[in-house]
């Protein structure tokens, strides 16, 4: 089977990174277990030539993502213009730190997703709202059938914008250091320090209706 | 006291936000303590005219940032040219995910930093070597005093660059749902889940020598 056959992404000259080769991987399958295992993206673009990366919240429907924001926005209101909005969208992981007998082998364990592509504005009513329940949805899975839906009003006041998962790669790193032969026998304590994203237990707004109680998907979480 | 007077960064036309213009900070030491808080940043810059976001690792010293890679990295490279790399810094905290009555009210807790400047490359010996020990001691403080320092070549393999903290806002959301008053009394669950990056047992080397104990930076964490 090709690297062209549908289960993965085809890499482009800006998806082959320069350094690292070996972690790279265009596996649709991971791509999407990566962007769907977290909620909080950075977007860089370009604004009056210089790079701007703001962190904001995305969603998954299939192979596209979609992002959000106030139509005062300053990028999401140049998605909207033709010909859209060059962005690079990147999700990471940390899963652990790589502790090596020397400095220079000192690493990150992480899963990384960059998503070069034209972010276009949402027009469509239908997808808008389909976008903005996968953005809640993508945070907390099931929340948006247990919250009010946007009014016309909040529709109107919300930008969405649409990014194609076409030109996509991942990065990973797993396992224990690398550390030289020569350094095997060096008095450093060598290893991985797993790191992890946890939840503590939920906090009822304060105006919270008594009888109200803490929904499942909340307490599965 | 004015906004300039020193333990408080400059605003400028791109720290300024066009919405929620009341999250936005531009004090020091929370820019510091937001920025020490983290490890990984989101480094953005301009290829070919269009945006990369990368992740990777930063170190902190006073007014400083400071990133490393290997010599043959792109944007690295890019920043030993004059007249230096324009770049965006980006370091996010997630805090808690906010439950609103309504979808469009939904929200997460963060602090987050956006450093916009030129990163230009160390070429002091001097300045790198005291850089990658911040680099490794902002990961796991003591840590550089407990490793093998760069040899030579290791040096001459690595690239460093540095950002001077001068263009810099911080950003941070905190509290409960803001729910609208006719929302109140819907019947869905509203309130904050904490969110909270955690560190497991340390997970030693299969190769680490008998006898050298977890340290105790590590068991601190």
């Amino acid at each position: 089977m090709s690297e062209t056959d549908g289960t993965e992404y085809r890499p482009t000259g800006r998806t082959v990174p320069t350094r690292s080769r070996d972690r790279a991987r265009y596996d649709r399958e991971l791509v999407h277990a990566i962007l769907d295992a977290e909620y909080v993206c950075h977007l860089g673009f370009v604004r009056d030539g210089a790079p701007v990366v703001l962190p904001t919240l995305y969603g998954r429907v299939g192979e596209r993502l979609y992002l959000h924001g106030s139509t005062g926005s300053r990028p999401l209101r140049a998605a909207g213009d033709d010909p859209g909005l060059p962005v690079c969208v990147t999700v990471t992981h940390v899963d652990g730190l790589v502790l090596a007998r020397s400095a220079f082998h000192h690493s990150i364990n992480y899963r990384s997703v960059v998503v070069h592509g034209t972010a276009r504005q949402v027009t469509d009513e239908a997808e808008c709202r389909a976008a903005l329940d996968a953005l809640v949805d993508h945070v907390v899975p099931g929340r948006s059938a247990d919250s009010r839906p946007a009014s016309a009003k909040e529709l109107a006041a919300t930008a969405v914008i649409r990014l194609d998962l076409e030109e996509v790669s991942a990065k990973i790193r797993t396992g224990g250091p690398n550390d030289d032969p020569e350094d095997l026998a060096l008095p450093y304590w060598s290893g991985v320090l797993p790191v992890a994203r946890t939840y503590g237990a939920p906090e009822p707004a304060d105006d919270l209706a008594p009888g109200i109680p803490v929904p499942e998907y909340l307490s599965a979480r």
